[in-house]
């Protein structure tokens, strides 16, 4: 039998500072790696990943990430207040260090795009800038912000308005193949995972 | 250049409902396999897989997961209100088959765990039962519910009072390697994956 190690709420809280980050942030789970592509009214792009980036219904279709105060996420958030539009870019196995050099403190004048060598793509005269080499491109419209009281996190929540997918990686029951697009997975706020299939099962009865 | 299909808001509400769902639970990325282990105030023990729990904040440790109405979550978030406590427990490449199964809609009385044959174990005199085989169970105290008024789905925050992980997974720095755990990602409503660690990055400057 295995051992297991447990944490109470105080032995968690009197673990050393990083250390309580990476194992809270690591304990529930594989999370999504997503870039958020954002313009502000000036045209400085900003790039900047995330794992929190969820779906929340299908009609309309919409998404929700967190943020935290006083992370990097502060442009990508002022951009999608002043402008709106922003862009969701899955990163792959082969974007990874990029997508996790984006989480540098940069200042506001420097784009992401540039520091880490991804490159800007625009369909449609949509504001914000795509990962030109991601294979799922999301353009979003923000609609709303939840702000979770008892911590002072936000919940962004928005309606997807345009999907641009590698057309190979659609099943033809709207499944999409995420692993066979080199689709990556986050754990924590630095663990990069390549994930392969096991199964996918028919819709469960009793 | 790989070709990219497109699709508008309208061109996603026109398809047939399964592959819509198919589709835009799929885009947004890999997803947490947790199950969620409840009980009523008979004794009746609940257990239900979820893809949208994710970390919010580590001091204090609170994690939030959505529902829909009319889903199978039903039960599962009835037992909280009525109880408060709950628990949350980490889907292993062993146990995706039996995960999937506590998606059919059993009723009341019919525990997953005998359904399914996964099985209940106590830790502590804790109210919720855990999964005995899961390499990390997490014992979470119900905070509140926000209802996203767009869509009527609800959010649900939760913090993580009792922390058991295998202890051969915890690095010296406190992150978990969920890869040596056997730990599943889950797509969309029914693909389960496998994902292996390509990198762990350092802290990123500019």
């Amino acid at each position: 039998m295995t051992k297991k190690k447990y944490f109470s709420q105080k032995n968690v809280q009197d673990l050393e500072r990083f250390t309580k980050a990476n194992l809270i942030n690591s304990i529930s789970g594989f999370k999504s790696a997503n870039l958020i592509g954002t313009k502000n009214k000036n045209g400085d792009t900003n790039l900047a990943v995330f794992n929190s980036v969820c779906h929340l219904g299908s009609a309309p279709t919409m998404i929700h990430f967190t943020l935290r105060p006083h992370t990097v996420a502060r442009h990508t958030y002022e951009n999608i207040l002043e402008n709106s539009y922003f862009t969701i870019n899955a990163v792959t196995k082969d974007t990874i260090e990029q997508a996790h050099q984006t989480s540098a403190k940069y200042n506001a004048e420097t784009s992401e795009f540039e520091a880490t060598g991804l490159v800007e793509e625009y369909h449609n005269d949509f504001f914000a800038p795509y990962v030109r080499l991601s294979p799922i491109q999301l353009g979003c419209k923000y609609i709303n912000t939840y702000e979770i009281k008892e911590n002072g996190c936000l919940l962004v929540v928005a309606a997807i308005e345009d999907i641009y997918i590698n057309e190979e990686l659609i099943a033809d029951d709207g499944f999409v193949n995420l692993d066979e697009g080199g689709i990556a997975s986050i754990v924590g706020l630095d663990g990069y995972y390549k994930p392969e299939k096991l199964a996918r099962f028919p819709f469960a009865r009793p």
